[in-house]
């Protein structure tokens, strides 16, 4: 389908979409770029790409798509590489989590022969790394792409036709309205777990209460084991849509606390809540895609 | 090893302890007694009890230890009623998640002919129900006593020795003790993750956002499909060391809150710390028990 699709960044998604295209025969040639020592020979080991370059430069060359699988803070500079790097009429996308921004530096050091689609595909893992990389990482999942009125239909087109022979689903998005909705769904579950995990440490007696942690503390703060590096770069671009969240949250726990500290009988009322709409959610998910 | 154990509440806790005592020939006779209608016929087909009784008196009658698997809510009335009933050197234990308020009401209803030990298993499924049961449940899990100076030795004996046949290891601890650890590791995490649930679900853009949710957020919110009457009773007999844990983790968030609102690029040490901890922990609970 494609002649030669370029993914720089080869960790645990980088080297997934490696495997999962190759794995497609989406292309004739999946090159890899990664300036990690090592990095890009293990991902060639693992099978997530066909060859690596070690400059910037010979891996874009002639790359009908380039995948941008590293993390956001980093792209500010990539854009700029890119505009000089990239073969004319190539299109360009992203995974990462947080869309304005990078659309923003996209808009602004991107030339006109160059045609950017935002994207974000909703997976991952708490591991990191090309030697977690999975090629079913994406199967079934939501793939957000987020257009503007200057991204171009053809490039959209290509960049959904690259989702499908994953197996994930578009769902096209505003960029405002992608990074509102996963600073709810996707950022503050994890700042909550962050916090979380640091407030039971702390605690003088963490080492004994840590003995009696078990699956439900397990499962609430798994996310807080994710990049510390990642998770900068996304609060760092979605600042304003998460502090909202964060904003949420918190007068939800001020109110859980009160009706707890009064020992209120009607609690149940809020914890019966939470069950239902859970329920819901999780009905959903087991009835799979709309 | 006993001559008749009864078990008091057949849901997941009960069934699980029924199917693990049976299975490990722990009794000659496994008692069940269950007022919810065709729960002890359920409990019975599933394997979890020899057999039942529909009145209490007789369902203790002649046990040597009796274990009290119902919602904490439900002791207070269950202690003055095996006051009477229970068979004069019986032993009594309970599974319930605090222990300060059940132990003072053991202490203030059951007769000096009643040896009453306060225990509290720290295994569980957000599954609930008898047919949820599972003999394993137990398995290697930190299994707590809270013995108090009125404990009889020979009580806390039997119960240990039950302790060890599920196959769980026993922690004792003091009960205030008890309470204020797993108010931390147990039950903040629950308000934490119910709190989320709610505060997502309120959104405007649920119907759309739910769409992205994907496995971080299914983990961190698990908890919230717990019995919401069980977090009640849970928060009501524990409410002063939750609404301390609640404190901190209100202060913790609002920490984070800061440096995310006012953009601060040293934001990942912060993360870094959580990362580190949870790797720490998770360590631990490879390497197994110490």
């Amino acid at each position: 389908m494609f002649h030669r699709v370029t993914i720089i960044g080869l960790g645990l998604m980088g080297g997934s979409l490696g495997l999962a295209l190759r794995q497609a025969r989406a292309a004739e040639q999946v090159i890899g770029y990664d300036p990690g020592r090592g990095v890009s020979e293990q991902a060639s080991r693992v099978g997530a790409i066909d060859r690596s370059y070690n400059e910037l430069a010979e891996a874009v060359k002639g790359a009908e798509l380039i995948i941008l699988a590293t993390p956001v803070g980093t792209m500010h500079t990539l854009f700029q590489e890119l505009a000089t790097l990239a073969t004319p009429g190539a299109v360009i996308t992203d995974i990462a989590s947080t869309k304005n921004q990078v659309i923003s530096w996209a808009e602004e050091f991107l030339p006109g022969n160059l045609y950017f689609v935002g994207g974000h595909p909703m997976a991952g893992k708490e591991l990191s790394g090309v030697e977690a990389a999975d090629p079913t990482l994406f199967q079934n999942c939501t793939y957000c792409l987020t257009p503007t009125r200057k991204t171009s239909p053809a490039a959209l087109n290509k960049v959904s036709q690259m989702i499908e022979m994953l197996g994930a689903r578009v769902r096209f998005l505003e960029p405002a309205e992608h990074d509102g909705q996963v600073a709810q769904v996707s950022h503050l579950p994890f700042v909550a777990a962050a916090a979380l995990m640091n407030t039971i440490a702390s605690g003088n007696s963490w080492g004994d209460s840590s003995l009696l942690a078990s699956t439900g503390f397990r499962d609430t703060t798994r996310l807080a084991a994710g990049s510390p590096e990642m998770y900068r770069d996304i609060c760092l671009t979605n600042s304003e849509a998460l502090v909202r969240s964060l904003d949420d949250y918190l007068a939800t726990l001020r109110a859980f606390r009160e009706r707890i500290a009064t020992r209120d009988p009607h609690l149940q009322e809020l914890f019966a809540r939470s069950q239902d709409l859970r329920q819901k959610w999780q009905d959903g998910q087991n009835k799979g895609p709309e």
